[in-house]
């Protein structure tokens, strides 16, 4: 059911010996993986977890890291150098190094023990989605190595999730228009999320609006928000707020009710208002932020397309020097 | 040297077995928790560590937390809710506590199996500041465990730091005066640091522009700053850059150099500039971030002064329920 080139990971994971995770890339790549962060802190008995952007990475050197860690790195095109090079100086370090890349000839695919080439697109299989991936080789770690016992239904639930994404993008359609015509002029918009989907509302901000739309924004953790970021809020300040199933999902519920209390230019994205009934009740929490992170998309297109912004619009990058 | 809390709970390190350490708090006490972070991942050979808002640790669960664990919390006034559930919460589960508070009978302090009490103002020993008491709990802890050799010159240097910070204060003072003159009408300002620096960044975004002065900000992270934010970078968007002196300087310095080729209201606030030959050579990285959050309180104050908008005003918090 999964690809061979994750089945190899998998069937590698048996023979060594792995006490440390490394999740290692840049910007949005980085963010596809905290939901893997947070299911490993949860689920994880004996394997300990760190996510770092590369550079950082490299340059912190985690005393840790050794030849009993697992460092997993992603790079779309897999030529991001911070990427590269993390997945260089792991490799001299003796750990297992797995890299996803949509490239199969990049040079991080060259530089890394493992590759896993994911697919875009929705005729696709989901399970070869770069999300969809991260969950396999995570939780087939937690099930090699420790029995976890939400491997199939993660498993199951993932496979089944390409029509359940599709309808949700529908259904968002409308809301998501409401959102590029009334937000076009907003010079910033927040975003807002805890758990495993304080990633997705992470990406949102500092990929599509910041990078994308040139428009300020921050991703506040819900649980942050009562202990500074609170105070900004005022009526029409933009706030983008996720709402999952996880166990987390009262920290989120509460910073909504606190926003829609003094503010009104709040926009809910809630996992529960979309059809999950094909998802296992017991993942649902995990693969919430999947759900969210493709309505969001669409909130993206219709934004770009209201502000006449093209997403794919870039000062910099691409451009100059850096 | 150090006062007999810490005493007490070095002295406990000793008969205990610490497989993980969970750094524990909200808003500014969680970031000021940052640094240690950073110190664990890059001395600590055997030992793990996290760092959560306290909300997030409590629903997040680590499936780690155990009687192997050494969990650190931190409150000002000890009455943050989260933070004494955080504790109790870590408490049931068996993990060694040890709270920081400044309050020795707050709600913290009673919950926590050790509490240190920290002191402020400048006529006290740095020692008591928390700050400092946060680098005593964790290099004992990695001299305790690991024989690590640097608990000698952290101990020292942070012994040596009262005048070493007034001094760095007074040399700081003119450009903080003119920060807070130029930028009293900005809408926005960004941070951006890295390693150890980063919590101080954080810190200065959520706590002193957004909740103390009411202006949107965001820590950007100095290595992910190419991987989107960077494309929000123009003319007239303030950024505070700081420049530490930590193995992720480079990042740091990266960052500093793109933004100001393409922009041109960068305030730079770099270790370098500031008087550390009090500081032992091999620790300065980690007393870096100690010595600029000084410093940037001084903006802070600063830029209060200059918009009229005192550091203690406030819209929600101590005002409504929340």
């Amino acid at each position: 059911m999964l690809n061979e080139m994750v089945d190899r990971v998998l069937e590698e994971y048996k023979s060594r010996e792995i006490e440390k995770v490394f999740l290692v890339g840049c910007g949005g790549s980085s963010a596809l993986m905290y939901a893997s962060k947070y299911a490993l802190d949860h689920e994880a008995k004996t394997i300990d977890s760190d996510l770092y952007s590369s550079n950082e990475f490299i340059h912190r050197h985690p005393a840790k890291l050794s030849e009993k860690s697992l460092v997993i790195l992603c790079s779309h095109y897999g030529k991001t150098p911070e990427t590269v090079n993390a997945a260089c100086f792991a490799r001299e370090k003796g750990a297992m190094t797995v890299s996803l890349t949509y490239d199969p000839d990049s040079p991080l695919a060259e530089a890394s023990e493992f590759v896993i080439v994911y697919e875009e697109g929705k005729e696709q299989p989901f399970l070869n989605d770069a999300h969809a991936i991260m969950y396999e080789l995570v939780f087939g770690l937690l099930y090699i190595k420790e029995g976890n016992p939400k491997y199939e239904a993660i498993i199951h639930s993932l496979a089944a999730l390409r029509p359940v994404i599709e309808k949700a993008r529908e259904q968002a359609l409308l809301a998501a228009q409401t959102f590029g015509r009334t937000y076009r002029d907003a010079r910033i918009i927040y975003t807002m999320g805890s758990g495993a989907n304080y990633g997705i509302a992470y990406w949102f901000a500092i990929c599509i609006l910041m990078e994308m739309q040139w428009i300020h924004s921050h991703a506040i953790h819900a649980g942050e928000y009562f202990h500074g970021p609170f105070e900004i809020l005022d009526k029409g300040v933009p706030i983008i707020q996720l709402v999952g199933l996880d166990e987390t999902r009262p920290l989120e519920e509460r910073s909504l009710g606190f926003s829609r209390q003094y503010g009104d230019t709040i926009i809910t994205l809630d996992a529960k208002d979309f059809d999950l009934s094909e998802v296992d009740d017991q993942v649902k929490g995990y693969i919430a932020p999947l759900v969210l992170h493709r309505v969001l998309r669409v909130y993206a297109e219709e934004l770009a397309n209201a502000r006449n912004h093209p997403l794919s619009t870039r000062r910099y990058m691409w451009k100059v020097a850096y």
